[in-house]
């Protein structure tokens, strides 16, 4: 079957890559014998444990299948029909999620102008400060991607500037994590200081993009929240039955520092093809990327030969812009490669950016 | 961290096995390389391929994340806000799933009288006979659980007659099959004959309960039903990103039909374990079973004491009943140790059913 | 215009009713000048304090614009989407709304077996009782219609069983009181001992059913749930802007007792109709109405002819039964009429209830 | 009561208006004997017919309550929850709704920018050409607000433009024609050339905002598109049961031109606020209005005062204005004497526009 997977290892997406040999082990060992199912065995609590460790203080965590939905169940769970959840015009929830935030939570996405994703605290403080009645969506939650999907990263004290304007005008705190674990290595491994020490009250923990199978975390640091959290799992159609092999492969990435080391080797294999790019005249690289996602305009005739090769997708913050997204696996040589393979394109077409 | 699993084998629900080493294998060999994400890759095209041959037709089929989320998804993309959809009274949709069909597919449950959770045509035909009007929900799909949550088994005759009614009414048939694989060997194989060749238009193919380690399939028979499902999905939060993973093991599954060895496995035990109870006075078992459910009255003194080592459920078709699920991997000794421990504990509490 | 109205009173529904002249009156009073919208001007301030009168306690009230529309709102105020409301089966909500409950409001109907429309003590309790998890949608409500859709009235003392009931299960009562001011008279006035004195927190108190154009109320016993109802209503889609035309409406029902008045005659004319039948051998009338609604089994030979007459719909809570409803605007003259004519009929075609 | 009603004819809305004398006169005499509910009743089938004629062509109508619950029920029946409603970003159903479209209607709401509420066709050009994949709400509806919220009116030519892009990728047009009256007027009476001519889909036909007590209608000019509306009405809770009410106004408002006959005066109401606003240094008005709504600067310190004796709302556009709203009932005596006590008060208090 191995000839049948498509292209080597390219830039599409950090969900093209596979799972770690680690994670794939962890997901061997765990199986045998029966476990009660939905949460209610024995790894399952050892993930919780290591939970708790892992933020220093308790918080109850719950286990979905898949990016969206994990956000979509966590945004359920604190919005009411007749409110708003605010976001950046360019979060995942407004952009790549179909509707499912709208179907499945409920409420309104009002998404906002940000730069790279990042919301402004100014900008936010207008939006809230508007006049509000019962004839306009009531602001009840805001949704911070942490790293956002055009690369950037929130710092701890703009998330808390965030937090607090949020929490002032009587608001909760979401954040999805789909690429938490890349926000926490470009923050020096700051968890803490990006999630509930700036006030975040609810947290989707990513793990597929991220070496795993399947699986993301919802965290509530707003222990308040949680009650009845279940019933929300399982009505937004994300309760897993055999949940050990979820709670395992967390189990892996969690306990020794995987999880960061996964992430921490897409940043710099990002950071790599970033200053590749640099130096080379068929690329225009306008910003340094802060997680595994690097935006490039690419000379036009050189991208739709290095796209026959290479699987990377054409669009980004502005029109014109291709997106690079590296992963746990992406090695040193799959950049260098392409990059080699750029300069050899340049060389037969005399490509420039243009 | 074996010795943290609960219990051994017990019968609690097909749930808590794990994953047969056969589908574990596949998910290792399926994991190198990058591959296009959301079921654009080679393996997701081999194993629809396998669905076609499968059914000795072709088929649209798409996979989806789990039980509950693959009916909301295949249900939310036949059914419109002011429409009903008929099932059993007992159905895992109307009992099991905490509104997520209203949820995420939207529309009226109307949850019928049947008998083990089979819906008689004349039921149906008086129910869809009443009145309509614009003040009430409009039948427009039938759902029928196969095999049924409570272990009974729709004959081919049986789904024809229901599927013409329901067609000539103008309505949809849905199939919730997440023990499907069950039905078909309690079927004598025959498929065909309990889906399309019966008038079934979309089914939901059940992977997770029969030995994989996630993932369902939405089959449509009545592929003009099928345009813009990919979005029906998305929306509903069942998208899967590394969809290659959910393929192999329904390749392994279905390619030389390990997937019915390991449902008639199951089933044969769940016959064992009745044929075993029916010997003994602390059971009474009053109807037999067709599928690897098997539901019986247990003297409650032993069973009080059973249940302090095997973990089995008490609910059933009439109060007082307790629900015992074989699997794939439910070894025979399993079940006579099971019974053998029965009447040991009934020498010693001489019980009878009570 | 006269002769295009089809049919003279009838008995299809009390809907079918124009409006109290004094209604009509009202409505033109207070048509002049201009009077802030959405119900921020004096005649809905007045509005309010009568009915906290009426009630004889505080209470928070909002208009909504129709029946269906304001019990929507009023449930969807206090249901999640993964909880339960628990009604009768034959309940307006569950058989008479078009999904609009599920649609509007959220959650899951469970239809009850109940005698009549009402709901047994017994039969409430069994559910609440039964085993609760978050497989299954959370009762969270229960809603009561007083008067009954099949005509029959509860007493305050079974209400306050069936309150006491749900609320020592953590559930609200909702009242659906389409027909409330029938069932008012039905009790001998007692409008606190079948609404909050009984336990009922929340009540949609009908106006159009009884003599108004338009408009009805949702009354707030249990205050602490009012919150932030006026946007719930908004984004229901009830939210009236010329406010005070369902306001002057209801102050000229409420200052004087003309509410009652009107239910009153109502119920009288049902009475008088009952009375009528039970002496003829066309119909046979299995129990006496209670409000304005009266089921018979007609003759079918007789009932043909009838229809060709006047409009009554052949339905009710057994089949072979027809409805026969009677409004504040029924003449006494109306009842002798038909029944003169039926018997007429009868003399015609010798008929006797078959 | 009297002297409850506050303020005289201010500008606060043309919903704080009353009703025009001959549609209250109408209503009165729709009053009498017993109709069909729901829209089966003679009157209903006369406005039909009415409609019929105003456009000139055979059109699909239905009457519903209030403006939000008409645009709700009208999307509702053309929009999938995975498909995206596009409109301004200050269309009403996307900023004075309340969740309400994405509550009923469902789907995902997008605004766009506009020019004072009116979508270029570059704009939509632009949205539509985007890369659509099964990830991203697809395209349905384009949802155009004639007259804006802000006052503007579209030209026909300009929705012949608009219209054409959206049928050409796929979508239907819905036109949110609260104050349409007020758009046709300012377009010469051409209520063809705005509606259906143009390419309009489907359209909500505003009464309440134009002097009628309240109702509006639904028109499908693409009548394959009306299907099961009644349904999809019904279960928005948009079903009035005393139909005739709503249809005698709408036949007293269509019959010989009285609901232009209003909008115009409306129309020329605001015009005569304008020019005198514009000889006055204590306004600055930067565009002339087009339907019934102005929007000015005032003097700060005059606008104090002068809200002290006038409502109108201090918002627009562009932050710092203020919204005058005419009415059918505005009279010429009201706008001079507001100017003149505007102009008293700048010589008080010295007042230039800042």
């Amino acid at each position: 079957m191995r000839e049948l997977l498509s292209g080597e290892r390219g830039f599409e997406s950090d969900n093209c890559s596979g799972v770690h040999p680690r994670i794939m082990r962890a997901l061997q060992e765990v199986n045998y014998g029966h476990a009660s199912a939905y949460g209610y065995d024995p790894v399952t609590a050892e993930a919780k444990e290591l939970f708790n460790r892992l933020f220093d203080r308790e918080v109850d965590i719950f286990f979905a299948m898949n990016g969206t939905g994990a956000n979509c169940a966590a945004l359920a769970h604190v919005i009411k029909p007749y409110q708003a959840i605010i976001c950046a015009g360019s979060a995942h929830i407004n952009r790549a999620e179909t509707c499912a935030p709208e179907r499945i939570a409920g409420g309104k996405l009002i998404g906002m102008p940000a730069v790279l994703g990042k919301i402004k605290p100014e900008t936010l403080l207008e939006l809230v400060s508007e006049w509000q009645s019962e004839h306009v969506a009531l602001p009840a939650v805001l949704s911070l991607t942490q790293a956002t999907d055009e690369g950037a990263v929130y710092k701890p004290e703009e998330l808390k500037e965030l937090c607090s304007i949020a929490h002032s005008h009587g608001m909760k705190v979401h954040m999805d994590g789909a690429r938490l674990a890349n926000a926490v290595v470009a923050c020096g491994g700051d968890l803490k200081g990006i999630t509930w020490e700036a006030g975040v009250d609810l947290l989707t923990f990513g793990g597929t993009k991220n070496g795993l199978m399947f699986g993301e975390a919802i965290v509530f640091f707003d222990r308040t929240l949680s009650n009845f959290f279940k019933y929300s799992r399982k009505s937004c159609g994300q309760l897993y039955s055999k949940m050990r092999f979820i709670a395992a492969q967390f189990i892996e990435a969690l306990k020794d520092g995987l999880w960061l080391e996964m992430a921490g080797h897409a940043n710099a294999m990002a950071l790599r093809l970033y200053e590749g790019m640099k130096k080379s005249p068929s690329f225009r690289v306008p910003y340094k990327p802060e997680a595994n996602e690097l935006f490039a305009y690419v000379n036009q005739e050189i991208r739709a030969k290095l796209n026959e090769r290479y699987i990377f997708l054409n669009f980004g913050p502005e029109p014109g812009m291709s997106r690079f997204v590296t992963s746990f696996d992406t090695k040193p040589e799959d950049i260098d490669e392409f990059l080699a393979y750029a300069e050899q394109l340049r060389g037969a077409c005399n490509g420039e950016h243009t």
